[in-house]
């Protein structure tokens, strides 16, 4: 008997009991598990999130759910061996399943630590400056994000049954929104067993995630514009999704990733010989092999100067020679079967098509030498490449995905013929460039990026370091136009606010700073008896001021500072030529004199709860100080974000003001400051 | 005969001979124009766009193209008489009509600005900072944003003629995106004109806009994914065009800006008799009435604290007593017509609607008395507010939008309450909360941004200079999610990006710095005979570096600096209270210190094309300097813009590092340099 896989709905595990969808083992057929989804209650598993899930989660902050991720993250890793062992039914090499498991994980520490360093320990994100909207400064905007109020319901592909699930979840949970997760059925056994180790390690809230394995039933007939759709698959399913008359009635955001036709290309000065030609073979050939093709960035079409067609035709079958085809587990096979015979089929019958328009010449399509198993009985499949010798006159070849280990190689005449080749995919997730001029990459990237999400420029010097053509990262965006769907996930912070509504607000910035949690230019500045310096980071309250003294800058100071720092720059030193430039009345202050003075008017010098000035933003020089004038200094608490047990980061608004109370020089000061 | 509009279609103007579309006065029905596009060659205007007016606008910079809006916007003010005139007919007073007119050139001024400021002279944006991918620095990513090759398809509403083409041309243009306007036919006539005055200026390359009086035909069935739909308008329609197969299938972009039932809230701490209380109530009343209620971010629900139900009614219906209907070029009209008949019976059936679940507690649903005009003939209708005791049994109140001078007036429970219902309105584009208490605020935005594109708070002292409930701001994004339509339009140069595409590039910084057209860490730092203090703006190549010997940093300059500064930070003084800091390692130099003696190594201080330091960004102290260490400088051109004729912007990465070559410091410079 065939272990039976559960949904995870409204925080317990459920069986079908009507439904058994077979999953299958790529390699021989049979029988790993048996999955399904009928009979749950959708609606009820979208109000369970919404009204348990959601506001537990919008109730932590956005560090309280980075180390959240990293709880999640460290769980899968430390029982990553039991996703090794289910992933090997599905055909993965230890090479792909490590992309898929342990790439997952790294996906979930990369957007931990990038909550904790670029967002807030706070629920409210800030989007850009401080808009002055009335000239008194009494009616000001500011943009901001707040967590949606709904659901993220993520349906995802079976090639990647772990990453393609992690890559989602971690932007989905830090913008504090639950998810709902459908995993692609063929590999869903090993998602399942994902998600068990996540709910297992107990630092989720209830409610946060739950698990469909099986099909969404009417799910989507009840989504709102709180909730999102992430769907990651194939065009025809997403059109289907995306017209669903909820989506458009409600507004639902949907973002779509789907498999695109992905060009790489050989640069006109990447002539057989340089490092790039072979950097090109050896990437084509990888993005073939790896993960057997179900990639859906995988290079599709190959492009090169006609003149080299040849030669690098000739480069890729030798390449694609040494590729062992067989059951992952055997020492020696460098590319496994595909996930499952429906994914055979199909890979079949898409090389028929692109046959009738291209010529193979590398592989056959219906046999394959096999190590180690039965060729008949798993999913396997031969590299396939083909070639088409007139690029624009074939069709299949720039709209027909074949999901497996096939490319078709083609000429390009003169470089924008390559770039209106690489466009002729109509949107892609990734293509990439074999270069080592830079102007041709920027020729390239002028005319070709607004058809491709990721653009990858491969050199001599690049390749060490390199993840290559294939790889999304987590800090990257991932996504693309048109074919590729149109969404885009991931790219650090930016994918979290997938996740969040931005909204302008407008009012006074005395409410707008607390809306914020930081001190906007003309909320109040309370002073106080005890100099800010010596308040603990926990005592420190946003907006509490520090007025200074003044300090009169003489010509002597500048004289003096001139000598001592070496900057004899003529506008601090030559009345006549000073005067003559068009920024100053006379001779000035040096910036850096005045930063200075102002930090010896504003600290406090015994030991203290202040540890450091680590930095400065945004400083401008606003208004030039001649010699006999007197600064003074307003130092406000803007923002405080504290970064472990010990201390925590301060920020202060500080403004440099002269006799006449006009603005001479603003910055942001960070310090870090004793908890 | 009336006046025959026409369309402007590859650079010609054409009228339609099949079709006649009559344009009504709203004042007394009589006709004013025919419009029509049957017959256009629609595949062809996208054509002409996409090879003609595309191509020209990207050859052009940011800057370029900002500069171009301002001449649109010079334009458009030179002859804004002869759109007054034409706007009379719409049914618009003077003040409605300056809305549209000088409300519209002043956000192509606006946008133009911005541009010039924000964004580079060059046609590839930057977004976000370098994320390093390989440890040595050789593999990094950078996004960036470029232009669409497409079309903006513009399909507007009829109540702002020319604000609601020129708030969607500003980004479009900016963005090197070339349009074509459809507006809402009632008021078509408004827009045509306002294009002939674009044309006539002569500004705007060939194909960069074209207008369609009329319907677009098939313009939709030949749409590509590197055009963008943005419609404003009903919900209905919106869902209509955005169902339409080749959106899903291409993944056009569609921006959808619809009605929504947008609230006003008077908040819990605003009892009668206090300045808040009478804010809310001229604001709804205002709302109501400025454009006859035909905007889209019109106050259609007003909820108040239930115990102030009465005491709102009451100030309410004294304030809309003295709201003057009629011919608004009458002297004392203070509300004109709708735009026409078709809009008056939409009106009235929604109100008649509404009058089933709420009573109606001021004006009349089929008469009105009118002042200078003959009340049948043209399309006048009454303020009409409604009042429902009991919101959350209601529902027409929530989902139905009378758009004219409707409202409905609701008691709320408390502030949870007063928040659950504003979200009940299920998305909308602006919300308005008034309240004097900064803490309701943060309760409200934390509880409903999620479901607003915009919120206004307003209070006693931001009331003066608030622009109000209704009016979206060209630094301010305008959209909403939901019944809104889930778009989001304008926002400053953010709107600009929903015309461009972003990529992720990944390469070597050598490739990449070129592409992006600035230095980026890891690039090519060529040194040269001449300091770059000596080289003019056009002289100073990108990546050209200074590096300075050394200076040592003595126990002395430290002692120095302190007193002269007066800054004796401990850090700086007591050997053993510095080295029990967790950061130093006993005594250290002052971070502007540091930043002193490093401009002391690289000014070169005879006058020179260097005008002025004027600021510093993104300055870290990465590691402390203890006396004896010698620091140095490397001095980079990072990028340039140009300001004007006389001088530009030069951005230097600066990196001080020790006699180890570890990083003490690195921040940007800026300063301006003659031309």
């Amino acid at each position: 008997m065939t272990k039976t896989l559960n949904n995870y709905a409204a925080d317990q595990w459920v069986a079908s009991t009507t439904e058994k969808l077979p999953v299958l083992s790529a390699i021989d057929g049979s029988p790993v598990a048996q999955a399904g989804s009928a009979g749950l209650d959708f609606a009820g598993m979208l109000r369970h999130a919404r009204d348990v899930g959601g506001p537990a989660l919008r109730a932590m902050t956005f560090h309280a759910r980075a180390r959240m991720l990293k709880a999640l993250a460290q769980a899968i890793m430390a029982r990553k061996e039991e996703l090794y062992a289910l992933s090997a039914s599905t055909g993965a090499t230890r090479v792909d399943s490590w992309i898929d498991i342990e790439g997952g994980a790294g996906t979930l520490f990369t957007m931990s630590s990038r909550g904790r360093r670029e967002l807030p320990d706070d629920v409210v994100l800030i989007d850009g400056d401080l808009e002055p909207i009335g000239k008194n400064g009494t009616f000001v905007g500011q943009h901001v994000y707040t967590s949606l109020q709904g659901v993220a319901v993520h349906i995802n592909a079976f090639n990647f049954p772990v990453w393609g699930m992690l890559e989602k979840l971690g932007p989905t949970l830090l913008a504090g929104v639950p998810a709902i997760v459908k995993p692609g059925t063929a590999t869903c056994h090993v998602t399942e067993h994902a998600v068990r180790i996540m709910i297992e390690a107990g630092v989720l809230p209830a409610g946060a995630l739950q698990l469909i394995v099986g099909g969404v039933g009417d799910l989507l007939d009840h989504l709102t514009c709180q909730d999102v759709v992430s769907f990651t698959g194939s065009a025809a399913t997403a059109m289907k999704l995306q017209s669903h008359p909820v989506i458009a009635r409600e507004s639902v955001r949907f973002v779509a990733e789907r498999d695109s036709l992905n060009a790489s290309i050989l640069g006109p000065d990447a002539a057989p010989g340089t490092p790039e030609f072979d950097l090109f073979v050896k990437e084509v050939a990888r993005e073939m092999t790896v993960k057997t093709g179900q990639k859906c960035t995988a290079i599709r079409r190959a492009f090169v100067p006609a003149q080299w067609l040849d030669a690098a035709e000739e480069a890729l079958k030798a390449r694609l020679g040494k590729v062992v085809v067989g059951d992952p587990a055997q020492e020696g096979v460098t590319m496994g079967p595909l996930a499952g015979i429906t994914q055979l089929n199909d890979v079949r019958a898409k090389a028929r098509e692109l046959a009738t328009e291209a010529k193979l010449v590398f592989g056959d399509i219906d046999t394959v030498q096999v190590q180690g198993a039965e060729a008949a009985k798993g999913a396997f499949v031969s590299p396939l490449l083909f070639r088409r010798d007139d690029p624009w006159t074939a069709k299949l070849v720039h709209d027909v995905e074949a999901f497996g280990p096939v490319s078709t190689l083609m000429p390009y005449k003169d470089f924008d013929d390559a770039i209106a080749l690489a466009n002729r995919g109509l949107g892609s997730l990734a293509v990439s460039l074999f270069t080592y001029d830079p102007q041709v990459a920027r020729q390239f990237v002028i005319g070709a990026a607004a058809y491709h999400g990721r653009i990858v420029i491969l050199d001599r010097d690049s390749a060490k370091e390199s993840t290559g053509h294939g790889s999304p990262l987590p800090m990257l965006i991932h996504g693309g136009p048109g074919r590729a769907g149109g969404g885009e996930e991931m790219g650090g912070v930016r994918g979290v606010k997938h996740y969040m509504q931005r909204s302008a607000l407008q009012g006074h910035p005395r409410s707008l700073s607390v809306v914020a949690g930081r001190y906007l230019a003309g909320a109040p500045q309370p002073e106080g008896e005890v100099h800010p310096f010596r308040q603990r980071f926990g005592e420190l309250q946003i907006g509490y001021t520090l007025r200074t003294a003044p300090r009169t800058i003489t010509l002597d100071d500048i004289e003096h500072f001139a000598h001592f720092t070496g900057d004899t720059f003529y506008a601090h030193m030559d009345e006549e030529a000073a005067a003559a430039n068009p920024f100053f009345p006379g001779r000035v202050a040096h910036g850096y004199l005045i930063l200075s003075f102002a930090a010896g008017l504003f600290v406090d010098p015994a030991p203290g709860p202040v540890l450091a000035n680590y930095g400065l933003e945004g400083l401008r020089f606003v208004k030039p100080v001649s010699p006999g004038e007197a600064i003074k200094v307003a130092l406000t608490v803007k923002s405080k974000t504290q970064r472990n047990d010990e201390y925590g980061e301060v920020r202060w608004a500080v403004t440099v003001t002269d006799s006449a109370d006009e603005l001479v020089a603003t910055y942001d000061l960070l310090t870090m400051n004793a908890i």
